[in-house]
């Protein structure tokens, strides 16, 4: 016997289609352009902290932690510019096996979320030596998913 | 007679040249990829939000404001994007004039990130005329940067 579908799950179908709809309205090229011009954003960012962490430049926690708070805000911002089909459409370094172990690659990013996350809190702390640990401890977080999932 | 100069004014002075250091040492066309990486932000979530206020896509007030948070954070980092000597160096739709008239479009940006901000605070309040009151506002503050400074 067939039971006529309980409204609960009607209303989560119904979600889904519209958010299959609104995927389906935004073209690859345009995910594509979004995550690298995130990737940009991180890299203006992360080339500051990176030459402060190496004393390439003098020692600035008021800019390191204003850089930080903006890498933990972009790191949320990753994993939408990745939906299904945005492995074509325009010059890309991500490799197809992000869309083949989503559940790894957004697990990996889930991690690089929560070293941002610690990073900007510590950096806010005013600590420099911890916030050069926390730095690092992103820069893993990064290279985690730079290794398996981006092209040479 | 000529007087030693008070500390204040050579601490300035070492302030700048320091700057001057840290300018010089950014490449032009990194400085335009990173601007072009925060429009193309921008513009993935003014897409969604202009496609609400227009009624093409359904009215969701947390996303809109999720949004909107997104759009007053990227605006403050802006205007370090365009550092003398980036007018060339890679492909972009940035007039020479943005140089020329420096103070100008610093005054623009401005008062974009003050529409950008006054967006952000209507968003969160919930209410979703004066929402589309303060995107029509930001829009326009956009508009009026991009008719003078950005090419056709």
């Amino acid at each position: 016997m067939r039971r006529p579908l309980p409204a609960i799950v009607l209303a989560a179908a119904a979600g889904f289609m519209l958010s299959a709809v609104a995927l389906a309205a935004v073209k690859p090229e345009t995910a594509i352009h979004y995550r690298q011009g995130i990737y940009h954003a991180m890299g203006w960012n992360f080339g500051p902290m990176n030459a402060m962490v190496r004393g390439k430049q003098p020692w600035d926690q008021a800019d390191f932690s204003k850089r930080a708070q903006r890498i933990a805000f972009y790191s949320q911002q990753l994993l939408e510019g990745f939906p299904p089909g945005s492995d074509t459409g325009a010059e890309t370094d991500a490799r197809p096996e992000i869309w083949q172990n989503f559940d790894d690659f957004t697990a990996k990013m889930h991690n690089f979320q929560d070293a941002a996350a610690n990073l900007a809190k510590v950096a806010q702390g005013g600590d420099p030596a911890a916030s050069k640990q926390a730095f690092a401890d992103t820069a893993k977080a990064c290279k985690a998913c730079h290794e398996k999932y981006r092209k040479d």
